[in-house]
């Protein structure tokens, strides 16, 4: 069956104040929308970072798509390469994207792909990818250093949330109970690297106390010296689960693997194919956080953790803000991936207010996400909610997410160098 | 849609006398052709090795597969395991298969469910591996030496057949020629370690002159010693595509391939996820024959691959003695695979005169089998064939292959202890 159209939305949605190492969230989170449209209707769904980069990315290769079959999403990915990535000038070099990159614009699309192939046939995306070894997909509580609202900027009202601030340990610990609550999450992740470690430190103790038996990380993606990195992981060595990317770059992990109990987890210095031999060969890391959305699609996720699997690391995901076709193929591929080791990240419940899929597909149970049941990936296009959210990205004029300018807005002198601590 | 049977044929068929490092194939080869009956009826096709320690195997896990989903194949998989690799003793210790064992139980399991669902869906088997990215799939001629006839034993006649003898270079020239009028093959691999190496060499130069342009391989099968692999693979600098298994060992290939200038090629020393990251680590290889008998089965060959292109691996494929079912699964896997670097062995040519599949699906064309058109694996088992060769197999009383117990019956002194040169 032949791809008749293939359809990009970039849209925008409300996000809180959520701090990291690099700045804060700004008020609207950029996401993008890929419909893939067969020949008979059947309409597949993937759901991408937003900003005009990848738009404009997705839009080069929107033709090269058009025509193709959608069982050969191997040959498109080829397509697309050959768009984005073959380019080369007089002389020979190369001036198109790495494949890694490459990566990244195919994946949302082999995502509508696969759903638009499970649609046609009647059957589960998971149902594609070797079928379920689990029922539903463990994810955990992913705890923000945030700020109570949104300041007032360009002569708007603050904007708060039910969440409320959360800028200490006793913060922390109420935010996650609320987490918990509404979702049942039986892990505990912090993005850390915004305060001082004996803070974030405090925070993890706090955490471990008040929900005993949990398995708890930390991420300050990035912002520790080494020698931070190896105290922060001696003084929490009975209360984490993993580390996570403490330092930057695989030279700088691998000293720091060496000198920690626990085994270290990246979605920073392991992003590609590309990246694992140098990882493997240093012993970096000990855990990859795999992202659908960074390694080119639910196959190729599946690829990593055979990688994985046979290089003895463990597998778990990675997420950035996101919304409900996201979810469904994260549940999907998490479904369908036996050596799923730890429970996954997931932004999800921090922007639940808005939605562009139908209810009723996606819940959380116990902290984890049944399965869809339906077709594809199970989840239904809200269109008026689509366009509602292309709406508010085109009024509000963004182009990129770009958490430290916003944090300058409200902190001038912020310095996003890394690493901090 | 659940799995309703699983049938278990064992079946044996003729093969020419071919020599190789162990012995001489015997007039018999075994083959076990595994039936998936769907709740509806619909029936998919696997075959793997024969003999009656598989078939054994998965009579034993008959029972855990029935009543499965057909495409809840990872699943399978794992109860698989649990049958025949998880079993303990009291005290924790092990008496089960280890996983690459279980593998090959899985593999014509996985393959007969991925043939069901392709005809359940209506879809081919290759457009549920991400699709195809070749219409048709490269093998290589696969010449032997060998016999004029499998020699008069138990009062039996003298077995000819239509290739007559090669043991000499002429021999194999004329074979190559043979094969390539028939099949239209563009590259060639002889299987060597029979004779002292300066014939093998001397046959390898008379195939490069009489066949120019034509990649050539040869495979020893662990015949020669470190300095004989080393001294032929510098003999054969400029003939040579690669070099297959001249030497025993990861560590043993890893001293070969300092030395030579063309990839080592392996289907002895990794057989098995669990043997990469030792031989990454050694530099063993520059190209892994996958086989996705021995691998796991389709997707565990795919991931294989995507191993070796991770770490800049080529990917090729491996054959033993083969039908039908083996060829179309091994096409819907090559036209899969993006990174088929090589093309693939293949033994069917030697067994063309009994199948079990009807005729038409199959067929060469220069050199390459193009995809099955029909839905799953695209062929049709021929249940006569079938019944005749279980009956062949149940005559012979043959239970294990054995060449070199064979050869000595020839030779009585014939000692296969590698390496021979």
């Amino acid at each position: 069956m032949k791809i008749r159209d293939m359809i990009i939305t970039p849209i925008a949605f409300s996000d809180p104040p959520l701090l990291n190492s690099w700045g804060v969230h700004e008020p609207l989170a950029l996401r993008c929308v890929v419909e893939i449209v067969l020949q008979d209707g059947t309409v597949g769904l993937g759901e991408c970072q937003g900003g005009s980069l990848r738009t404009d990315q997705l839009r080069a290769v929107r033709e090269a798509v058009i025509g193709q079959d959608v069982f050969a999403t191997s040959a498109i990915e080829e397509r697309i390469h050959a768009v984005l990535g073959d380019q080369t000038v007089a002389g020979g070099g190369a001036v198109g994207m790495p494949r890694m990159a490459v990566r990244g614009v195919f994946a949302p699309i082999e995502v509508a792909c696969l759903d638009a192939q499970g649609k046609l046939l009647g059957v589960r995306v998971c149902d594609l990818l070797g079928g379920p070894v689990r029922d539903a997909v463990p994810y955990s509580a992913y705890l923000f250093y945030k700020w109570a609202e949104h300041p007032a900027l360009d002569g708007r009202e603050p904007i708060g949330d039910t969440w409320g601030a959360a800028l200490d340990p006793g913060g922390l610990v109420a935010q996650t109970r609320a987490l918990i609550d509404r979702y049942g999450f039986t892990s505990i992740k912090l993005k850390a690297g915004v305060f001082p470690p004996e803070q974030e430190i405090a925070a993890i103790k706090a955490l471990a106390a008040a929900f005993p038996g949990l398995p708890l990380r930390i991420d300050p993606n990035g912002g520790w010296s080494v020698p931070t990195a190896i105290r922060v992981g001696r003084e929490l060595e009975t209360e984490l689960e993993y580390l996570e990317d403490p330092v930057l770059g695989r030279e700088q992990m691998a000293a720091v693997a060496r000198e920690v109990s626990m085994p270290l987890a990246t979605n920073m210095c392991v992003v590609a194919f590309e990246d694992i031999p140098d990882a493997v060969a240093r012993g970096s890391v000990g855990v990859v956080l795999s992202d659908h959305h960074v390694w080119g699609g639910l196959r190729h996720s599946l690829e990593l953790a055979a990688i994985c699997r046979t290089f003895d690391l463990g597998v778990s995901m990675h997420s950035n803000s996101h919304l409900g076709i996201s979810l469904a193929a994260m549940t999907h591929l998490g479904a369908a991936t036996p050596n799923l080791s730890y429970a996954c990240d997931t932004h999800y419940p921090w922007n639940l207010t808005e939605e562009i899929v139908r209810p009723g597909a996606l819940r959380f149970v116990d902290g984890s996400v049944p399965v869809p049941d339906g077709p594809g990936l199970g989840v239904e296009l809200d269109r008026d909610a689509l366009a509602r959210q292309h709406e508010v990205l085109l009024r509000s004029g963004r182009t990129v997410r770009d958490d430290t300018s916003y944090m300058r807005r409200v902190e001038p002198g912020y310095d996003p160098t890394l690493p901090r601590f």
